[in-house]
């Protein structure tokens, strides 16, 4: 697998894109010291480069389900095993079974799901950016989670889509966030794309989420989703489930931001989808140096679930759906 | 300040104790790589301790306010500079200002200070575990936040120690036990104290505690705290307060754990406590590296306010108090 430097991530460069029969992908691993973009020539290093979150982004990973598929030559088996580089997100798995669908146009198929996914990004954006303007007001302040930014997609983004576009109509205000332990993409990732795009920001524990929610200092959380349930619970990265425990205490519009890939019709709620528990070391170690005593067991979730209640939009490229509006219903 | 290494924290090392007019304290910023333990002779060394969180907990801060005016000779604007090292916790300012009120007699009543300290915890302890028993049945599995064992006091501990009256009574499953970044109090303190107790024990990230709640792995959350107002709202390590939400949702018990000496009926609610803001550098550098851009700001509160309404009980030397039935009676 080759590495190369690129130009800065101004909107040009893609997260994930395909060149000369090649992925080219930015190594998310390296932000925010240094901008590399990998070249991807084989299956093996795409599932390596999946498991090693260098791709990672629900919609980022249906790119690279979709573009492994060319990699493969079409080959099923090769497919399935790029399909279960990782679990949880739905996307990854959606991407690999559109393009082997179309065995005569693997790669206008793969491209397709690029473009299409640039294009769904931008609509669901200006839905949600919408969506608050209408309950939330003129200036809106967020709370987000993890990264669902560019970097978690072709380009754009999802959540910081909707930043994006409310930063566009003036309506933006401060943004917090979650430093996201234990592999750091708010500190690392989300952080770097709002600097990059002049918003300004505040990064804080996970742990004091809910408190800057509490204290009133946002009036929305905005996040992505890795996979939604048919009932509307929404799987998203591990520390989203308080965010909204929190909002729902506060009164404040807890907002999901993803495409249609992410809702997955076939899986009935949160409690089915298979959570990927990820490895000690994120957790025993820092930089390499054990922080607890070797006797320490962990549990290492990479997701938690959002009860659909506890969701009160789901903004997509076709519609906003309030499925905490439909589960009160059904509870009367 | 000299230093030294010590023997296993067996019970025999006192966290912190008074030897041949020195202060005696095991440095906490340095465990679980090594037990080392400070020799503190001034007023200035002690402060810096305090800061730095070589000395940290809120009943161990209690004692080193006491033993700081010895330190200080009795010299109150000395004194008043022990008791300003950190705002948030009341036990410091409570421990400077017990022994003030001795001047003829400091050094006995720090003394009484660490004794009484021990006797409140083990009193404490056994309270919280009949009232667990008593609640929750015969079989408690634990999710705990921070550090609020014997490294947080002067010896035995208040969460852990209800822990610890658990296992002694054959009552106890597991314990989970959240990192508590950005300093890793959980992964570095409490981790280690449960593997010299032979407690088996669970790490997770701080935002994976709410999710170890709602998936039924544990049937009792129990800290420690900083401070608790008069209305019973409870002041502790930031994170703290998405426990409580998760806790309310599983409908489990929130149990804090606290000597009488952390109430401060001169506090009417949480919103009048201030709350310590730490340093940018805990959470934009992770082993001396960055780990966002220099552009990034934070809001690094060092602790949280959970409502009474969603304590279940605070348990202490003297009561079981249940400020949640209080409130919601209040709310009829």
């Amino acid at each position: 697998m080759g590495t190369g430097r690129s130009r800065r991530h101004d909107g040009v460069v893609r997260t994930i894109d395909w060149q000369d029969g090649h992925i080219v992908a930015i190594d998310q691993t390296r932000l925010p010291a240094e901008l590399v973009v990998l070249q991807i020539g084989t299956v093996e290093e795409l599932i390596d480069a999946i498991k090693r979150l260098a791709i990672r982004g629900a919609p980022a990973l249906g790119a690279a389900g979709a573009l492994g598929v060319v990699l493969a030559g079409g080959d099923p088996t090769l497919a399935q095993r790029v399909k279960a580089a990782r679990p949880t997100a739905v996307n990854l798995a959606w991407g690999v079974d559109r393009v082997l669908a179309r065995p005569d146009a693997q790669l206008a198929e793969a491209l397709s799901v690029l473009e299409e996914d640039v294009a769904a990004n931008r609509a669901l954006s200006q839905r949600g950016a919408e969506w608050l303007l209408d309950r939330v007001g003129r200036r809106v302040e967020v709370q987000t989670h993890c990264n669902a930014g560019a970097l978690a997609c072709v380009e754009w983004g999802t959540a910081l889509g909707v930043v994006r576009a409310l930063q566009e109509r003036g309506a933006l205000g401060h943004v917090y966030v979650d430093e996201t332990r234990p592999l750091l993409q708010g500190s690392r990732l989300t952080t770097w794309e709002l600097a990059q795009l002049g918003i300004p920001h505040t990064l804080v524990a996970d742990g004091a989420g809910p408190s800057v929610i509490a204290r009133g200092k946002v009036n929305a959380v905005v996040v992505g989703a890795d996979r939604i349930a048919a009932n509307g619970d929404v799987v998203n990265k591990i520390g989203t489930y308080p965010l909204a425990l929190a909002a729902q205490r506060a009164g404040i519009p807890f907002v999901v931001a993803a495409p249609e890939s992410t809702i997955d019709e076939a899986t009935p709620s949160g409690a089915d989808v298979p959570i990927e528990i990820r490895d000690d070391a994120e957790l025993t170690h820092v930089a390499g140096t054990p922080v607890s005593p070797k006797e320490t067991a962990t549990l290492n979730y990479a997701f938690d679930v959002t009860p659909a209640e506890l969701v009160t939009v789901i903004v997509t490229q076709d519609r906003a759906l309030e499925p905490g509006v439909a589960a009160s219903k059904e509870h009367q």
